[in-house]
């Protein structure tokens, strides 16, 4: 049986719910609140289930899983089909750059506990850590939306007419950025493929506003 | 034929060369110097190659690849032998998940651009530039210290007895501490797993400081 520890607004778990759903896996839904109690992810019980005291973690038959796209490769690896990865290396090494991309270049810079240290320990402003915040993501989609309108392994999603790992670090991203009101306009690409994941109950149905933990 | 655009500081570089090595896979060094002329990531002819504007790229046969990761598993999947994940689908998500601990939990938040964007965009001080980059390993490496020192699968390295991954990316980490100063002396584990990896050539020869473009 599968628990995923999940925090409703962490885009990071938001990616494992999109590939716990593509696989039609269900699983079992263990919140944990990022800001209620100081941060329940700091409780001795949850840094039992992951040192590391982030989200997500995926814990099969009592084995603790952390980082998300360590969890999505082990889902696939795990339960092949439907494949988030392309068969051929040089496809896989794209999904995978593409994935990175969001999940080394931009979400790192923007999560919960770099704006506390922005804001608590460097007394950035508000204005100046929404700047921030658009920032990584601009310059982070500027490479992504390149990429995706000039390479011809784009299809309908990221790479080709499936859904793979990009698409699953791709959309959670560009939901946080239109709640950070980050302009859109210069990423048609990305809007398109947006638009086309959610139309699968896979993404609709992972979206923070549809967690037991978002009331 | 194998290329590697590198500059020889980047540690995302250094984990490429250290995998590069490790398979005894000749290839052509590609120096991308990320302060001169303004940082040579930024001119036209290297956005061609990546435009992410970010090292390292691989080019095998006329294939870019960028992000070290996808690289890593790019070049494990193309050369299997010696591997540097394990075959076992628990063992390759451990192994990621660490590697992913340094690649999307420390590094992101300590790399060239954003200490420059702290630096013009936040005004932030030398002080407490430091103590932001040091904050960051201090906080990943607590986690992978407790998983390493704690998890019965480590052992010589990071996972078993021959290098993998996780240790292509925490050298390289552990390196870029040391050059900022920052104490690890409540990292017993790492050190200890630093200090194997050192003995091989493969960890040796990648270090910056024998990359032609170190002078």
């Amino acid at each position: 049986m599968l628990a995923l520890h999940s925090y409703f607004r962490s885009s990071a778990s938001y990616r494992v719910r999109i590939a716990l759903n593509l696989k039609g896996l269900p699983y079992t839904y263990v919140p944990v609140h990022l800001l209620k109690d100081g941060g329940q992810q700091h409780t001795d019980e949850y840094q039992r289930v992951n040192p590391a005291k982030l989200v997500p973690t995926l814990v099969d038959d009592g084995h603790a899983i952390g980082q998300s796209l360590a969890i999505m490769e082990y889902l696939d690896e795990t339960h092949p089909e439907p494949a988030l990865l392309p068969r051929d290396p040089l496809g896989r090494a794209r999904v995978r750059a593409l994935a990175q991309s969001v999940a080394c270049e931009i979400h790192p810079l923007n999560n919960l506990r770099v704006l506390q240290y922005l804001d608590n320990d460097l007394g950035v402003d508000e204005d100046a850590k929404a700047a921030w915040y658009q920032h990584w993501i601009t310059l982070g989609f500027t490479a992504i939306e390149f990429k995706l309108a000039n390479e011809p392994a784009t299809g309908q999603f990221c790479h080709g007419n499936t859904p793979s790992l990009a698409d699953c670090c791709l959309i959670p991203q560009v939901a946080n950025s239109r709640r950070f009101n980050t302009p859109l306009d210069a990423f048609p690409t990305i809007k398109r493929i947006e638009q086309a994941c959610l139309e699968l109950d896979a993404f609709i149905c992972a979206a923070p506003k549809f967690q037991p933990d978002s009331v």
